[in-house]
């Protein structure tokens, strides 16, 4: 994980992002604080273009809308074209038919490198049935300690039969492929208290893929235990300081800006499993 | 006004919104620390299902859009047609024939629980006549103390006519309905140096009505006192520490989290009249 | 320098924005922070109206589509019809066919009155040529210590060419029209490790040139010295605090609204050759 960690502030990564007009500031800003760098476009007459000098492409649907999923499955099969990855992002899927349609579209026309979303999200993506309540995950889909093994099992499962590496967030985040997973125990509760840290994430494993293009599941775990731990460093700050949610998205990005090789050696909390 | 507050802390809402680019990051991130989750979608085949799932729906039309205009009727509608509540915040309202068409159209095909906007938008929407200067406030349009009263007159009637509740933001805040009138005396000057507070009072509103459906008067009377409030705080945060508007920003979604049920009852400057 | 940094926070100047959804909420914010207001407004069908109330347009295409294409270019056509002044910001010149063609549209069509972005955006744009690799300047376009005189001269090349003012963003900035050409070395190394520094910058332009419509070379260069000191004080301060580059956005943001008369005058590195 540190030498992939290494290769992003080393050599970069362009990564182009089709997603969502409310937290695009935050992954344009999370991806420069890594050592990555943002590229945004969306207009199906160009994606071809930018997807060639990219090193990866970022998905989310979260404010789709008929022009842009035409661009989506227009940039992924592109990627796939010229070898880069692609990370999709299924926000609020089953939320609604055009969602649902629009993933079941994705899934088809493009190989996806990762796909990353909360269970609800994962679970509505493998069974393509209409389950979620909006972006949040739903209640009985909360995986708990005494859970965690089996929804491991579950994500090995999904990553097998979409032959894709599988990011289910939670208070314990899975990363799995269809011969491994591994468990992060990084984060803290107030992550999920302002807008953008999955899409954020979502940005930074396209990053870490894309500058790791032969080790992506080390590239998605990396980005899972850079964002959670920079989550309990700024968390910890917060609450030192008796501020809020304002000053917790402010500090998360100095942290995924400010932690270092050794940072992350020490203090990610990780466990891989065969 | 306490109870109000307590149960969108304890319930939450989920807030469906329709609103420009400028500011819907700002959007999602106050509701996340009120206590609401926010939902922006705009495509016109997924909004109904949208509204469904959601407790109330905000609509703004900062950066409409001839696609984005027909979503927020078909969402407005169905609002109506489930039955909950909807906010409409006209901004830029006057500034051109396509919002002022849109607005038109709006109240034509919506029944809106609460309309919001500064006093030439409300003017404006009333008059249906054009007559604002950009989106911030005309000069002869500004409420000064010895013409609160008046104001307050203004907004009853504007509520009467419209069969609304009519929220009007400035140096006081007027809240009116065909009823009663309440002032809000909190807020601070420098709210109006950082873009996205009118907006972000529009989906807090959304959120203290969708978490109250039964008493959205005083759900926009507390979501205008605690914006107030944390505005108040903010600003004296900022200046205690010799910092600008991008640190008023920060600090106004922190204490938008971190006001609780003590500080609303002792520090709210608010007066109802009949 | 001075009168044109005062005649802002006196006069105030309302910039109409057509820009990405990237970093719009950053141009917001820093026209407010400088003392001018910001609208944003992008349906052809209300971008004339929108002109008519502006003091100054601002032409960003970030992230261009079809549909804003057309918007930008009927906007600027008006702003050269009721002679208010117009920037442009050719984010990602060269990076797409689509891009290339839109911006040779636009020069086509309208006349800038300062067209403003890194040195191989620049290059792209003089020659039409294809030479881009995303929206960061290209390795063998950073103009260093031993080569800013060369860039001078070029920079007044195609000011001259072009008749207009232009603006080529880097270590030092360089401000040139066909007669003069002024350096800034105000600035820091981190402004790049946030998204948004240029088309802030580009909105600020906008801001200075609308109103001092009679000095917009001056207007410029204060846009650029002004950006490049609340760069450099906002740095020293996130270095102080240990903190990274989230809290250096705000304290951008802070800076822009904190530098006075005082400040500008003493502290801004600006060279000014005919």
């Amino acid at each position: 994980m540190i030498n992939t960690f290494k290769k992003l502030k080393d050599r970069g990564a362009l990564v182009h992002n089709i997603t969502n007009y409310v937290t695009v500031n935050d992954c344009a800003n999370i991806l420069l604080a890594a050592g990555a760098s943002p590229l945004m476009a969306d207009d199906k007459d160009e994606v071809e273009e930018i997807v060639s000098i990219s090193s990866a492409l970022y998905i989310n649907i979260g404010t789709l809308n008929k022009r842009t999923i035409e661009s989506m499955v227009i940039a992924g099969k592109h990627a796939n074209k010229v070898g880069i990855p692609v990370v999709l992002d299924p926000v609020g899927m089953g939320a609604s038919a055009l969602r649902n349609k629009a993933v079941e579209k994705l899934i088809e026309e493009v190989d996806f490198t990762v796909v990353k979303g909360n269970m609800s999200e994962i679970k509505g993506l493998f069974s393509k049935s209409k389950n979620t309540g909006g972006v949040d995950v739903k209640d009985e889909d909360i995986v708990h300690e005494n859970s965690i093994e089996e929804a491991g099992k579950f994500a090995m499962k999904v990553a097998d039969t979409m032959k894709t590496i599988v990011v289910i967030t939670g208070k314990v985040d899975i990363i799995a492929s269809s011969s491994e997973v591994a468990y992060v125990k990084n984060g803290h509760a107030i992550m999920s208290r302002i807008t953008g840290t999955g899409c954020m994430l979502g940005s930074l494993i396209a990053a870490y893929c894309g500058a790791n293009t032969e080790e992506c599941f080390s590239g998605a775990c990396t980005a899972v235990a850079h964002m959670g731990l920079a989550g309990e460093i700024a968390a910890d700050l917060v609450q030192e300081n008796g501020e809020g949610t304002g000053s917790f998205r402010t500090r998360l990005i100095d942290w995924i800006y400010l932690i270092d090789e050794k940072r992350m050696k020490e203090d990610t909390k990780i466990e891989v499993c065969k």
